[in-house]
């Protein structure tokens, strides 16, 4: 097996290039960093086009990933390319390139009650991330994105969904396709905003339903005000006047949860 | 009004010196950056020092904070001076440096179903902050960190919170304290444990209640293997297997708010 020495070996300015949005839209392919990352993606029937080992910093569970892996996509690289490689701490290791997925309502299994998470023009990475992680948790079927310049293989969503962004199917859509598929599924759209009358747990949360968060600065946007949805709130008993959004989401989330669910 | 126009000038140096701990620590003063954040320290009668005011840049929020403020308490500084003093985008023009304040068990009011949320050893100062942001809205009486060390004041910590931080009585002890005022007060030690048998919602979340959040990486310490406690496990339905510990403590607040309280 080869070993890169080299920072300025072509193949690692190009996986460096994938941490532009432009690069990965262009090559369909993204970069993921950290053993338990990793595992999830593939675990979700992602597909590996290289996984690059430095030996040198390589932890246990980063060596057994690393060994099921076909030795034609590996490639080693000495701790100076991987300090060139790897963007966050705790990475273990490996760095692994990727085939995107995309999803769209057809991929979505036949249920009588499906759930979703909609993400309106989510604006930080890290909300993303962290926002996939509680839905993940909490057992949505999909993710749907309502915003067609969406890049959820932005590293800082990655990492903030610590491999959760694979578990579910991602559906980047628009707000029509979305209307469609909820009239044809019969689907109720709740719409968390502060200006609702009623609170997140005073909402029938069970049955086909899907769950809209808006942009953390501008709220729902008026596409809403002409798509049949419930508003609701959550209580704000304090000085602030919201969440985060990754965690009004979560609560959100997990009321819906305690309700659909019996353990 | 003086107006500071050198970054050298030492009352600036003693401002920058305050974004460490030890100087916090010494001081017993603390920096907070932005109108909303210093509108809610100076509404949750936290004491000003005093407060830097960048004209240039300021916001018109900030500009209505600062006609309240004392002339005395003022002073004015270029915006190449704020741009050393402020550390976070969206500063508005506004630095204030402010007395900490300390609360024991004493200070809460005699309530007959007091309310706290317990943190242990939570390690990142952003997940402080945003603990203490869904403390605030969920409307716990209190928040008790069991660390001695533990430093609120951080600034990271109180970027997270958007000033949440100051709306509640943050009590600073340790565990032999914390189990002598449960016991006085019959409060219920409710722990977050990925190994407890119950879920959340399963738990009756009324009454005299503290909620317990561990270490993001080690959990909760064996002081509680000593002390009565229930734990609680969050429902975990995909490849993840925890949510991140600001989001596991707003989902458990916020279902202790749903049973506690009656809209």
């Amino acid at each position: 097996m080869i070993t890169i020495t080299s920072p300025q070996n072509q193949k690692i300015k190009d996986v460096i290039k994938l941490r532009e949005s432009k690069a990965r839209r262009q090559t369909g392919l993204f970069v993921l960093e950290g053993a338990r990352e990793i595992d999830r993606a593939l675990a979700s029937a992602y597909v590996l086009r290289s996984l690059y080992v430095c030996h040198d910093v390589l932890s246990p569970e980063a060596r057994d990933l690393s060994t099921r892996i076909d030795d034609r996509l590996k490639l080693n690289i000495t701790s100076e390319v991987f300090a060139k490689l790897a963007v966050r701490e705790g990475s273990d290791g490996l760095v692994a390139v990727l085939e995107q997925k995309t999803f769209d309502f057809t991929s979505l299994p036949n249920k009588p009650d499906p759930w979703l998470l909609v993400l309106e023009n989510i604006e930080k990475p890290g909300n993303f991330g962290a926002l996939a992680r509680s839905a993940d948790g909490a057992g949505v079927d999909a993710i749907v994105v309502l915003d067609p310049k969406a890049d959820p293989y932005n590293p800082n969503a990655l990492r903030a969904s610590v491999g959760a962004l694979f578990t579910r199917p991602l559906i980047i859509t628009d707000h029509e396709t979305f209307a469609a598929y909820c009239a044809q599924k019969k689907i109720r759209i709740l719409t968390a905003s502060p200006f609702a009358e009623a609170y997140h747990f005073q909402a029938d949360l069970r049955g086909p339903l899907a769950i809209v968060l808006g942009s953390e600065a501008w709220g729902l946007s008026p596409a809403w005000s002409k798509l049949e949805n419930i508003p609701v709130k959550i209580p704000m008993q304090g000085l602030a006047d919201s969440l985060n959004v990754s965690v009004a989401g979560a609560v959100i989330l997990y009321e819906a949860l305690r309700q659909r669910w019996t353990p």
